[in-house]
């Protein structure tokens, strides 16, 4: 990964890049986006949210800032595969440019990631490479850090394993539950992620091993 | 681990708490110390300061404050325990109460850990669990983080695992070197290590799991 499939030279003059965000709950980091959009922070449209649960609250969302939400359940689909082809072929017929994950519970695959490379980002509620999987929250509390914080990050194959975008910090306070921390971390996150994600849209960056650098060209 | 060692209560009154700093080489944190010690700001004395190597340049800072100093070279002793069992003679000779490691590049066992229960400290120049180990800081830039920052920890015979007494974070910067943020983390390490000493020879604490509690008894 050291090509720059997106930046300012991608985005045709007078367009404006198009994401995809993929949800399986509330989706309050489609919520941030939403926000960020019509706060003119963030420069993009959102094409098309997905979910692969037919319930999830971010659905609601979506319906209310008028963006076409799809529910594509995985069980639905043979395999991997099978299900990571149909969501790139639903991303692609809508023209998304760069993939959010918001909150979706599933692994995507190669398939997945070789459609979109370098173009999947997701958030982690904690500061990688500390944490990674499930119940971040809980391992950072249970670990007893003093430190947390949140993750963007380009996705792999390989779980919370992929470039880092940005990073910021938490504190952990000796009353925290697992809840009360998530709730502070999640703050960032939505601050940190928009933030993310008009950096990669529109600044020049590259990937230099496992660095993700800004502000200049490979 | 859930006593608590030190303390308010275990300090006599009148009389100043003792450490024994071991060191390998130019002893930063020592003088960390013998600042804060001289500022007021860290209520300890230093009974001693150890090298395990003969030219540490940190044996010059003990010398300066007038602190004694010993150079117990540990390739004359025939095993890691009978090179414990030495350091912890030397310490409880000298009536430490708290031993600091300040760049001390030599793994203790479990004779060491057992002489001072949940009282021997460590700084680091990660966010734990991030980056154990030797050359943190290039590991960090290696994984592409965009905030590390310095922990202080208990030392128990896992390296880098003991439960943490306080964490800082530190930004990484697109340009940094392992070199520049080594930088960075050090003047952190200053700041926070002498206030995790203080904290822990003066406040109530208790170890719940891995987490160091402040402020209250278990």
């Amino acid at each position: 990964m050291s090509s720059v499939p997106l930046g300012v030279e991608s985005v045709e003059k007078g367009s404006v890049p198009l994401l995809g965000v993929l949800i399986s709950g509330r989706g309050s980091n489609l919520q941030g986006f939403v926000t960020a959009i019509d706060e003119g922070k963030l420069r993009a449209g959102i094409a098309v949210v997905i979910s692969n649960v037919s319930d999830a609250g971010g659905l609601a969302i979506a319906r209310g800032a008028g963006i076409e939400s799809l529910v594509m359940p995985h069980r639905a689909h043979d395999s991997r595969d099978a299900y990571d082809r149909a969501l790139v072929d639903a991303l692609r017929e809508r023209g998304v440019q760069l993939v959010c994950l918001a909150g979706f519970m599933r692994l995507l695959g190669p398939v997945f990631c070789g459609a979109f490379p370098s173009a999947v980002l997701n958030i982690h509620p904690s500061l990688l490479p500390s944490f990674p999987g499930t119940d971040a929250q809980r391992q950072a509390i249970d670990r007893g850090v003093k430190v947390s914080g949140a993750t963007v990050h380009f996705v792999t194959t390989e779980l919370d394993a992929g470039p880092i975008v940005s990073q910021r910090a938490v504190p952990v306070l000796d009353d925290d539950t697992p809840e009360t921390l998530a709730a502070r971390v999640l703050t960032v996150e939505h601050e940190i992620y928009a933030e993310a994600v008009e950096r990669i849209l529109w600044e020049p960056w590259h990937i230099t091993g496992r660095r993700v650098v800004f502000g200049s060209r490979a």
